[in-house]
């Protein structure tokens, strides 16, 4: 399985507070810690290489395609959105992150606003197990937490999610649908709330866990393709029809 | 509540086989079928006129929008398209029919592809309830059929609904998910397959009975906003934190 | 349409806290709720009286049943509920209310256990809306709360909703699904978690919308029966069988 | 991983129509399948065993149970039912066959009647994907079918699937929801239509296939347990409350 973390790259360039927690960006802290996990084969791209680091062949070799961008979803091209988007109904697995909710593949993927309220109070984020049996709660507790997280609250502008797996809760009020996962085509995706860039939350181990269990949940499978076709000839015999 | 009718009105002015059946346009049968149920405030908008009918004034009012098209797709504007999506996840109701499938709006509200397969075959079309208990199947038998249809078959390239009301046996092999609720936003889309521009559908009894219940189960409610909100205050007070 | 309130009523024979607050039955205070939201016909049943006052002429009649208990689940006849579960999967709407959650009939309806943590603290209780296109989330803004109640924690061993339309957040670092819809047979199933007995819940004006949504939402429709059939005749002709 | 296989074996037995397809059983054709699909630590147990032949070691040790049963449900006991039940709620995969739709495990976890149609015309049976993405699609093409099999027909009376898989169309004119997925506490629970005992079902290699993936879809995974726990001390610190 081939993975490719694609991260903006810019706020790890600029504020110094960034560059303290994730010095080579957050890209290379995600990739670490699937690298914990014995997912190996994991490569990165951001948004300043050359296609954004999304030529045709880097997308046609992934197979989970991991998604953090914030302050610059406006520069991604389309024609590199387009290709994503298509990539993920032929079976590639998405995992959007945090800020990642407003990226445009994720909107494109959603057809909602994906609008929410934020708050950067660094308060606590729990996140609390909804769905036990779905295979990205796989070796958790009823509930993990981070002490310092941003906050992300309802009422989020997605589709009902087709399995809710986390709802985190937060010291300042409010609540999140934090795990969401979406069958798309033939992909999966899966939205995971946490990582805002001031705080060490790619290194935390639960985080990290659940990030290992979304990847495997969306390793591509292989269902049938969706087509437009022309069925000109019908399965089954057709009584005459006089048209 | 205020009804639209919107219909692509080209088929119905070229075809011979279409103008015998739909004489003055498919909205036009539509709306009386909406007539006969007691939905009395019924407007109708084509493609061809000024803003395809559908200015800002018309959208404002109307409650729910019911929406034909098929081979005119592209030529519906954008910027149409943009406040027709905008006003459905504002709370406007939005029942997209047959080939709607593959119009600009539906396909960004589902955020795939919408493919599906199909055949001119005017087969035999029975529209089985698969749940009961939705308002959409109020009034119905096990199920009701169509004599001659074309056929749409799956795989469909949609998002799962959040309700599957009808499934589709067509005589020649296939089925189809021809009944499909998604809740978006504060709007609800209802997808219902049968029309072919050259069967008299929309004067099926049942069919309008469905286009009546779907008109009453896509009315807006009045559930909360879901805006971009910067929410500095927490509703709690916080634990002191060093930043 | 009719309603009827069915209550426990045990608490508020015995517990001097209890009667404080519900002197006449937790009952009564829903039924003077719906009056005010103009739900006029209502009924009250109670554990006590013969048939747990749910004879089979009231629930004939009976279009949506509420349901509160808590002590004395294991009373209630095994025949009685038999007939409810019966009489929602005919049609009839139930709404059941906080400790509902360990009845016979939710868990019967639910086939799981329904387990759940809890805490009696009187902490507050925030319910934010999840999915605001939801009739039940009709006339609410984001949230609404309460300022004392018992807590309710996941994982709590529910089906994943049909629609999750609350999720509640508590001051003591809780979330909890708080408003989850359900489609059974013909019948539509509304749990609600808020309403312990020593807080003045069913008072809350907020909470009073709320179930007067739920009763209009959960009121019976009138889709097909769902029988044991054997359909010796298939509706298409077959080709032949050698068996 | 452990699978058993569970099966009625009582037409096996008496009817010569049966003995010729099935003479071992069933469950000896299903676990030859799953062996063909690299599945090899797979017991078998049948009604007429001690205990049914699911033991407390057999149960404790299976991680996958797939139960066939048809004619003699009301003679497995209540009391297996109950270990079986609590087993799935804590992680053991269920996959239920064909006419177990009407089996006292699978009518439990569903809470609803799971009444349906049948026919008995050995028509032909046609499984269409839905859901391509989903592990229990993977490597299937868009439809497989069965030449000769009973039909069962909508409506079905479970709730509504947490992923539909398949939908099977039969040439007398029915559709039916033939692959259903759901996620019952820490469980997963796959339906699967096909199966009457006197076809050669369990021979076809689609099914195999389609068992063989359910099997790997259903295997435990290791979430949180859904205790009832009295959560006394809260997680954060609540103000002071006056009782």
């Amino acid at each position: 399985m081939h993975i490719t973390v694609w991260n903006e790259f810019r706020h790890e360039k600029k504020n110094p507070k960034v560059i303290k927690v994730y010095p080579d960006g957050i890209h290379k802290v995600i990739a670490d810690g699937l690298h914990e996990h014995g997912l190996t084969d994991v490569g990165t791209a951001t948004l300043d290489e050359p296609e954004h680091g999304l030529t045709d062949e880097v997308l046609a070799k992934t197979d989970v395609l991991i998604w953090w961008g914030h302050m610059a979803h406006d520069e991604v091209k389309d024609e590199i959105v387009a290709k994503v988007h298509q990539r993920v109904l032929e079976g590639m697995g998405l995992i959007v992150l945090h800020s990642g909710h407003f990226s445009k593949i994720f909107k494109r993927l959603m057809g909602t606003t994906c609008n929410l309220k934020w708050r950067e109070a660094g308060e606590k984020e729990r996140f609390w197990v909804m769905n036990p049996a779905h295979p990205i709660a796989d070796g958790l507790n009823d509930h993990f937490e981070l002490e310092h997280e941003e906050m992300y609250g309802e009422p989020f502008g997605i589709p009902e999610p087709d399995s809710l797996v986390f709802v985190s809760w937060f010291a300042g009020g409010d609540v999140f649908r934090s795990g969401c996962c979406y069958y798309r085509g033939q992909g999966k995706v899966f939205y995971f709330r946490p990582g805002h860039e001031t705080f060490p939350t790619y290194y935390n181990k639960d985080v990290r866990h659940v990030l290992a269990n979304a990847v495997n949940w969306a390793a591509p499978t292989h269902g049938p393709k969706i087509p437009v076709v022309n069925a000109k000839v019908p399965l089954e015999p057709l009584p005459p029809y006089e048209d």
